[in-house]
């Protein structure tokens, strides 16, 4: 999405540890009109795909979840990261390591929001090493959730998390693939 | 909002601890379409106030600040409960005490992205004891942030959060307000 590409060239920064921040627009202010762009976009790379839900993580995937779905009309379920009091009754859990945050966080879902007959589209802002991903991917197996594939604002491509998810077979469509990133060039792979 | 009041009744649970669960639709699946519908309602509210930027706080505040950012066109920003390492440069901050999870979270927004030229309206899933609001509305003095008011969808009358804010001189408009709710009724105050 060249749109995309164009807007992280302009207002994303890279951090030390190999960290794109895309703060401006994507994960701390929010460009509404531009989220559900992507939305389109995303809706548009899985029309006919028979997605009745969304699958996303906390706190980051809601937004660009919110605006695929607006699109696509289906709802959104969100994995949770730490069980509070208002999380009740029997749950899908999962372990998850954050490169972001560099630290391991439980993640469920309640039960009761995935169903055998669901066929999910996972959604998030940021692919890197696919762990947030792979979390979600064993809620829905554990769930006997069929998963249409997976759709991702912004890949790092060299990292290894799409290269692992797409070698499990699971179709990954990424908005933009960052090939490769300096403190003054980002590079995006051709798609 | 009488379509919400409906909504609360027919799926909202109450559990022990004061904590009415609005998972199916409001903080865990998400109804999108309907979230939009309350996002509608608080553009409807806000109407003519001079608003440019939502403000609220991660995780729940995030789909019902989209819902009302596609109808006001403005952008949102979130406030961040854990300081990450993708945040970047000087923030406001602030401690939050969480009702639902018992602890007290920092709470941080990036200068950058609140000026002294906003307009900010606050949304927030809850309003319980008021602690995320006061929250933010710490962080809107300390950045100079001209405050519109708050919007929220559901507020428990019953609990103090709400009087006190009002008694700020901030217009709080919540969707619906909970003035008593038992394990087998929910009464909602007249508005």
């Amino acid at each position: 999405m060249k749109a995309l590409e164009e807007k992280i060239r302009e207002e994303g920064k890279v951090l030390p540890g190999n960290i794109l921040k895309v703060g401006n627009f994507l994960n701390h202010r929010l460009d509404v009109q531009f989220l559900c762009e992507m939305g389109k976009e995303i809706a548009r790379l899985y029309e006919g795909c028979g997605i009745n839900k969304i699958l996303t993580i906390e706190t980051s995937g809601i937004a660009i979840a919110m605006g695929a779905a607006i699109h696509m009309g289906v709802p959104v379920v969100f994995a949770k990261k730490n069980k509070s009091k208002n999380v009740s009754g029997e749950v899908y859990c999962t372990d998850v390591v954050s490169f972001t945050h560099k630290n391991v966080s439980q993640v469920i879902v309640e039960k009761q929001f995935l169903s055998e007959k669901d066929r999910v589209l996972l959604v998030d802002d940021f692919l890197a090493n696919g762990m947030a991903l792979k979390g979600l991917i064993g809620i829905c197996r554990e769930a006997g959730v069929d998963i249409a594939g997976a759709a991702i604002a912004i890949e790092k491509g060299f990292q290894a998390g799409g290269d692992e998810i797409r070698a499990m077979g699971i179709r990954v469509e990424s908005l933009a693939i960052v090939e490769s990133m300096t403190d003054d060039s980002i590079t995006f792979r051709e798609q």
